[in-house]
């Protein structure tokens, strides 16, 4: 990993940013752990008496809209409001909006509320931004006012003016239950460590692809790769010589 | 295991059915993560506004009694409505029925629609059969118009016209929160993929029960052994020689 | 270990305690099957028509206050009540009241129902007592008529009339989501089955902390260690010797 990723990592450890999610039931466990072993510190209430306080004392928000119901719907949008009131970085994650389309009409109006940033996989982006090709993607990211992680075998980061790659992974991040959940939180962490949207976010999928590589070395399948990677994301930066 | 099984299970990997799943929220990464290991497609929504959408596009459905509540039971005939107008496969498992009587009575309610199968534990299927015995198991299953998938040391599958046991499995599983309700989701995912729902029934008992007696052999404990049950369950069938 | 622990911890796997927990979503997986390596029954919805009859057929209480909301608000009362009509021991955990004016008020309104124990770490104690030095917390715990469980680097079990400390424990434990959580639901399950308030809280803290101890031995990092914790808990006190 390069220096300027190892740094914004070192950032997220100096600082232990508190990360409030409001994310879906089944990713909410190891979303936490995640963010734990990143050294983070993850809340997850969805209530509305306590989202506001919840997400005033936080330093970054995540708003995924898997297993959405009517408290998580009021909560986010009082959760986008406090974030906004204190200036906190937020990063919105529309889970399968394929399936339902009303998940997808709530994806479409929390992005006019200008997450910092967008992630999502390439079905979830090509559905939110009319199309798949760069030219949309960049012309979505602009009018969004957004930065889109879509991710993938490849992950692409994109914005008005800018566009990077990443091509660390392994498939075995697709059989683990809610790893793009945990991915997002990680975005999340690392905006509010490193303030630079594209940077920040560049990093998080750096630092999850290369523990996710290491972690893929020895793991049996995916339940063990999801332990393994967890505590090699604990251990990430550790090195010496990396 | 013989070669209706495996032919079973590459149909599921093959098909990789979107199994909706309406379920506790003990349960529902692992259930999730075993649905993954299997090759099929989870989903897990609850919201009334969501969730015959969800059901529409999905090709199997579990009904799943555990931490039920309002949102729960408004979805869950929502849920099956939708399952019976698209003509796919459920599966209804009645968990700890004999703690509430309001339980027990929703689960009266819904085997009256019909489940594709009903899958429980010796003590439940007693109390919603009137009996454990053979007799009163076959009547049972007739009467409803289901089949039953009893679980426990040995597993019955029984239904109007046929009988089968499954002695695989192991004593660790019923350390794992969540494994019964896991197993009523792979019941779904075969539901899905092989259209006799005793052989598919039978089949996903197997592949439980095989992954489990192979999990069990490195098992240093129950934890231990629920991540070596996935990984072994992602592995399954991929063997020359079984 | 010594001699009433290893008897206490006896009691439990005898015994087999239902205990019923109300808490946090994050936290539910975790705990379930942190009860189930210990040998006792646990339980978890939070449902108003059906926590008061669960909690009725249960040994223990969990008011776990984590991702505090409505539904877990009635259900908390409806429990309580349930519990000391049927006369079983209750754990209050506060979670995160710092971060929650609404929060911190429940806990206290809570508080007034007398817990059997308040398990909390030394912040959230500190915020309830109104200081941290052990006169402020043996005030507390006579006034509030309960006994306190600070856990920490080291733990203190405080009443009105006694003192002990626990200084088993690895720092992994706090990198693991819903550790204090999983903590208190065993210090219940010690409850059902060893009568002394203070001897049970002490019993259960060194079994966590011991099998933590060994678990953190061959731990790779968080994830592994989680596992490994459940593995140790499950086979804590079957040694001949220790």
């Amino acid at each position: 990993m390069d220096k300027s990723v190892l740094n914004a990592l070192a950032a997220v450890r100096e600082s232990s940013p508190a990360v409030h999610c409001i994310t879906n039931s089944v990713a909410q466990n190891f979303t936490a752990n995640v963010l734990l072993a990143l050294g983070a510190n993850p809340s997850m209430t969805h209530d509305a008496d306590e989202v506001g306080e919840f997400v005033a004392s936080a330093d970054a928000l995540l708003v995924n809209l898997g297993t959405l119901d009517p408290a998580r719907r009021r909560s986010i949008d009082l959760a986008i409001t406090s974030a906004e009131n204190v200036g906190i970085p937020w990063v919105l994650d529309p889970v399968m909006i394929e399936r339902s389309h009303r998940r997808a009409e709530s994806a479409a109006q929390y992005l006019l509320r200008k997450p910092t940033v967008l992630r999502a996989n390439g079905r979830e982006t090509a559905l939110m931004a009319g199309g798949s090709d760069m030219d949309a993607l960049r012309r979505f990211a602009k009018e969004a006012g957004t930065v889109l992680a879509v991710t993938g075998p490849v992950d692409h980061v994109v914005s008005a003016t800018q566009f990077a790659d990443c091509s660390l992974g392994t498939p075995l991040m697709h059989q683990v239950t809610g790893f793009g959940c945990a991915l997002s939180a990680v975005i999340a962490a690392f905006l509010a460590a490193e303030g630079d949207p594209e940077a920040a976010t560049l990093a998080a999928l750096h630092c999850v692809g290369e523990a996710g590589e290491r972690a893929s070395v020895s793991a049996a399948g995916p339940a063990s790769f999801a332990i393994s990677f967890i505590d090699e994301l604990s251990r990430l930066g550790e090195e010496t010589n990396v």
